[in-house]
């Protein structure tokens, strides 16, 4: 249970169940009522506290964000992105969370505010990646000027193009080429940012 | 109007009118009975022909899969992949086609069928165009085992991943990199099938 007292806890509550009814129902199972019921929480409180289905959607991405893993630093720009490829891979394939991802990805292509929580989610995402990239770049293994940021969406963008788009499993092979093709794009400066 | 008779001028005018109410108010939005209505086609046809709101988003893959325009042939891997990257683009920018095919993925995460449709359509999609990737493999421009449908799906991924994960425009700057990036790769052999 996370600190913070009565608020907090009531938060996590509605958040867990949330999402549990996300990655089992998708987007249109999502009824408050169900919620503050799984929640064991009033319904008057979380009609209060999040008002409509897709404010709760936008609060569990804020919480996703805060609650999302540091990157991984091994000093190697293949391995970090590597990592970063498989971590994305076992979200999207994790039982609970590939279906979530795909249920907050369905809610955010209706919902303006969803869309801006879910961007606002994957921004703090590549953000915490991208000091690998950077540092590459200060070490001199890729190119003066590459956009770190855009190097690490360059590894996950197949892997959910793959997801959305196709039946091919999100498997090692994947992950490995997703890490390979976007280093070998970065190294031939695709990502070098463009003078304004 | 397509040829084919009454049967055809039906499919055309529903498959129409569903396409319509899909760009404008999301998958949600769907309804058998309004699609009738607009298409001005017998309710009880709509119902007989395609059962369900997913059957109809299935069928309506299907008919995209049909139309869909050849590829760019101009002999030039980069000259033909920066149109494909145009091309995605400019559909997914587009006033109707844009709202459209987020509303296609959207009702496809949480359909069997429809996802099933969608993949068709994208390999259908990919399949046209692959031959720019494999005709450049036997000119010697990539390594020889290159996959030619995974190039092609690496210029469309970054620029799906752009629309759904940020708030970034889909300009030709970004058209530009996706293909430049996908050539990159494919050059340094990131896209070499490995043997099984």
């Amino acid at each position: 249970m996370r600190p913070g007292g009565r608020t907090a806890r009531v938060r996590a509550a509605v958040l867990e169940a949330g999402g549990d009814i996300l990655a089992e129902q998708g987007f249109h199972g999502l009824d408050l009522a169900d919620v503050a019921r799984r929640a064991e929480v009033g319904k008057t409180t979380v009609y209060r506290r999040w008002g409509t289905v897709d404010g709760l959607v936008a609060d569990l991405l804020t919480d996703m964000a805060e609650q999302s893993l540091p990157r991984t630093d091994t000093g190697s720009l293949e391995e970090d992105l590597l990592a970063n490829a498989r971590l994305v891979c076992r979200t999207l394939t994790d039982p609970r969370q590939g279906p979530l991802f795909k249920a907050v990805i369905a809610a955010a292509t209706g919902d303006a505010r969803t869309a801006a929580a879910l961007h606002r989610f994957y921004a703090v995402r590549v953000a915490q990646w991208a000091p690998c990239v950077q540092e590459a770049v200060e070490r001199g293994e890729l190119p003066e000027g590459t956009d770190a940021a855009e190097t690490v969406r360059a590894v996950s963008a197949p892997l959910y193009y793959r997801l959305l788009t196709t039946d091919a499993p999100l498997d090692d092979a994947a992950a490995r080429q997703a890490a390979a093709a976007a280093i070998a794009a970065a190294r031939a400066g695709a990502f070098v940012r463009t003078p304004l």
